[in-house]
């Protein structure tokens, strides 16, 4: 029995951004308590994710206001330590996964929609409508916690709740089959080179668009067919090359500044996808709409994924088809891992030990 | 017995464009013979699309080149008067439609995905690879001529072949389902005249966009549920308000300048479709990749439809669900049409009839 | 404010099976109190399905286990007059529709892609798993209280709530497009009537099989275009008459008996699907593996639908597109609409009124 | 230049079929002229498939007649020695496959759509519209002429042409995503072999079942994951056991016979797929709809693919991820291989060489 061994601190440690900007505080704040239908976490591990950076430097338009403080984070992994009165299906020590959606209401058109439950009308998402996964302890309703199966490594869990669920939903808006071609741009860093590994596993023929020899190597290491080098190549032509002329069949662009996916739009085939899943401080591109029209191209703006995606994902895991390359840091380390992912500096994906 | 009643000219009357620009030359040309493959028609009416316009003008950049002199129009309805010798299933006085595809190679990629068959690496169409529909006699591969079914009055047939056919399409690509709204950018035209038809016999609530009290009376005669006067109302407002403040579900641009498309990112639903079908003479429009991540939108690019939309288009005719409202002019009287054309002067679709 | 005007009696009248059968004993039970996430109903109106007499008779293996004494009925409609503590989004007054689903998990992977959840692994389903619509008073889970727009009629609304929901779906699952054939066996029934009306209003062309001159004219008058009389006409012969010699694409089987699903294999359209709903005593049927190959058929199975696809009928009917004819009883009149139901007596469907 | 090398003889040998059985003759006959739309082609290999034993014995209803004599054989690979003079995209050398349909019309509503053209309305099949493969020398449609890639071994392209190629469709037709579990019914023989390697290389999760040790072994090395031994386990109870207690996501049945059909109905997922692909002697099973309605499973009939489907089959094989255990025989021997096909005595696929 694993619940007599718990013991729940009132009070927990937390990274708190007080003013936007890279800095945050390590601050003493009260432990949560779980509502009827929520689970508390001990959260052992939580991700840093590039959009964590935009936030705290309020760079992005949220789709819901953001209020200082805050802990910013969400993508966290970590044990069941109370739950509910109303939850089933839970135990204490339960390991568990938590997203940047910790509730959806179930009952608008896009909770009740297949898979469209991310767009819910009223979310509760981490960082905007409750503090996020940079402090120990969580709490999440039981929807959106999402059991990690056994032997997979809870430290590794982490960065799917986010990183993962989102390339891994983008290769299927693709519409790509297994055999075909899909072409992901900014394929080195952390959401890259999930997509790479679950390309492979889905059967895709991984293309990867990034910059310089260590990129490359560390592309092919996670499955990509091909590299196509971004500062010494010509996009486009090379992308025909290795495709036979036609072009990938879908195309994913992790970090959609304007000239990669004007690059997409002449290189993806006639009636190929592409999908946009980053989101830019400059958010703004042109479409030449003729050549949409005359290549029958469609353009996806993909917004993380469904509960089900996000199953699915930890089932590739358990199998050892993905093992995502990841830093360990601790929590008081954060503002350091912040300022390296600003500058670019990271390989793969930083993840905070909440204990350090 | 049809076949021994059909004389065939040596020549015929065509409107040849010799120079870019509006004006045409009436010119004596020969008829032309059918190869083995294929049909003669001869046209009996060809609908005049804005297409032409732009294409005479050459003010859009065509997928195969564009070569003086020649004959626009690419939408047709005729009589069968001679058969290639390796044809089968058409005798001489079938009525006949052709359309801008006169024939793609059946091999290719996009041929054997059957309904990507516009997107043919090797197609002919009319304008560029052959003279088009403003002549009397025109040759076909037998692929490419969809009869005309009993009933279906043969000059309203002719605008099918382009302007119905893509409309048709393009409201299959917005993935909407009976029940669900569909808005029309520039409906009061020939192509969206033909869109709201569809969109009510297909049991799409469609929503008409365009300028003024007379499109607005001929929009509601179409089919329109609604009407948003582009002129005097705040488009995005009051599409907000026709849709209890979710927005239609899908979106076709007829006319894709900048304005109505930025619109249209704003006010169309979560998860909802953006197509466009328009070939504008500025052909650019600024994304906010923003928006469409947190409303997950998909644009696409639409050119024409597959052989078997072109089969349905005139099924729904020949039931009497789709009654275009056409204007008839002569051949002769070309490029008055064309004039009007390019000053939005017409509403519905003007037809010529080549024999006068 | 309505809530000052309710009172919520102690007992209500329930129509109990207290042996399988026909016979039902009027009796006295106590109203149920709502759980926190849960609403309760005072039922104005109950449909009454052919299930139900199925139900009653013990004659079909029910997914999960019957037990004695019950009430049956799962199609109901009425008004919010409690709300448990943790629900959002309903008031007291609100008019609300129950379905056979009363509540499912939301986190089994059915609930998690979303339009499955009629799967869900353990859904509590009345009759078997919470008494049904036969009494006064019900508790519902607030994800399955479906809320009636303004202007359907609450006695209208009970019948959508399983006949609509399910036949709707079942047309979906068709994958027939606007302007293809639907042929629907025992169209002149409950189901088969809202089949015939949502058919129309989906753009689909409705062909209805059924006995006699009665439901032929009944079934013209819903929306069909063509009727088949089973008792007088060769049904495979006359379908295929008038579907041009190509059979229709898709095919509900609302009474799966043997002979009209072997009929349908032979008559159905080259790669057409066949959906059966019904849940007949004698559930057996012999396939023709070869025809199935030949004709690369479609054979599927559908139990009721989502609670999007629920939501979307609704709307139809605030449209005025659906509105099915109704017979009302009382609810003490239960034992006589049974044994009606029973011996195919009924032409649409019969409503309890509750009070009576 | 290849073709100033080749001869066309006037005569070849063809294996025979005069009187319904297992036996053949071997027969001097002429070889055929190409039409203006045709190839020639000088058949090296044909694959030898069960169908050839039904077909020869007379005991499958075949879609077309079948007149006495004929020469079975419908999949087959060679080189072209002659061009119709209408051909494009073909040259004296090219390596081609050649499958069971050798025309279809294009222009019907099967041909038309995409993916359907199996069911085109007036196709000439091997066998019963045409010769088929047991001989030298055949003539093929161009549009029916599969270019084989280079690196492919002709004889291991042979079997694609009609094995390789149905259980590729198949597997696409179970609907089933990466990552999800497929059961393939008969997995040791030549279809189901390649099932299991088009399984794994679409990243999903095959289960073979057959008989014994020897299949055992045979299907782990051509990619199953699971394999159950129908002669010595319970299939349904060990199918719910590798699948987590649910099932797999599609089932495929080689060999429909009643018991492993009514099988895979109840072992198969909720709202999972069957497809029956396989055409034994005696086609008929009996279906539980209740089991179908309760579970909400599909089944389908699957006859053959596209012409993309074959494409894209060689592409896998391309990639060197397809490579199915031949045997190779003499033409000459082909009553031999036939004998033992009907005995099950065959481990993979027979392949005849022509020129022994």
């Amino acid at each position: 029995m694993v619940s007599d061994t718990i013991t729940i601190p009132k009070t927990q440690k937390a990274q708190l951004t007080c003013k936007f900007g890279l800095e945050t505080e390590l601050t003493e704040i009260p432990v949560p308590e779980p509502k009827d239908d929520e689970l508390l976490l001990h959260l052992l591990y939580s991700g840093v994710c590039h959009s964590d950076v935009s936030i705290m430097k309020n760079a992005i338009p949220m789709p819901m206001p953001l209020t200082l403080p805050f802990a910013a984070g969400h993508e966290g992994a970590g044990i069941v330590v109370k739950i509910g009165k109303e939850v089933t299906g839970f135990k204490e020590g339960d390991r568990v996964g938590v997203t940047v959606v910790n509730r959806s209401c179930q009952t608008c058109e896009y909770c009740k929609r297949t898979g469209a439950e991310a767009f819910c009308d009223t979310p509760t998402h981490l960082t905007t409508g409750k503090w996020g996964t940079f402090q120990e302890y969580i709490t999440v309703s039981a929807l959106y916690a999402h059991k990690i199966p056994d032997g997979v490594d809870l430290a590794k869990a982490a960065p799917t709740q986010c990183a993962g669920w989102t390339i891994y939903r983008a290769l299927k808006e693709t519409n790509t089959r297994p055999g075909q071609f899909v072409a992901i741009n900014g394929a080195g860093g952390g959401l890259g080179s999930f997509g790479l590994q679950f390309a492979k596993a889905m059967g895709l023929r991984a293309i990867a668009i990034d910059f310089g020899q260590a990129k490359h190597d560390h592309c092919l290491r996670q499955g990509a067919e091909f590299f196509i080098d971004a500062q010494t190549q010509n996009v486009v032509e090379e992308m025909l090359k290795v495709t036979n002329g036609c072009g990938p069949h879908g195309v994913i662009n992790v970090a959609p500044s304007a000239k990669p996916l004007e690059d997409a739009l002449l290189y993806v085939r006639k009636t190929g996808t592409i999908v946009i899943i980053g989101l830019p401080d400059d958010a703004k591109f042109t479409l030449d709409t003729n050549l949409m029209v005359f290549k029958g191209v469609t353009i996806k703006g993909n917004l993380l994924g469904s509960r089900e995606d996000l199953d699915e994902v930890l089932q590739f895991m358990a199998r050892g088809l993905i093992d995502i390359p990841i830093e360990i840091m601790g929590l008081s380390e954060l503002p350091n891992a912040i300022k390296r992912l600003d500058n670019c500096q990271v390989n793969g994906r930083i993840v905070l030990d909440t204990s350090k």
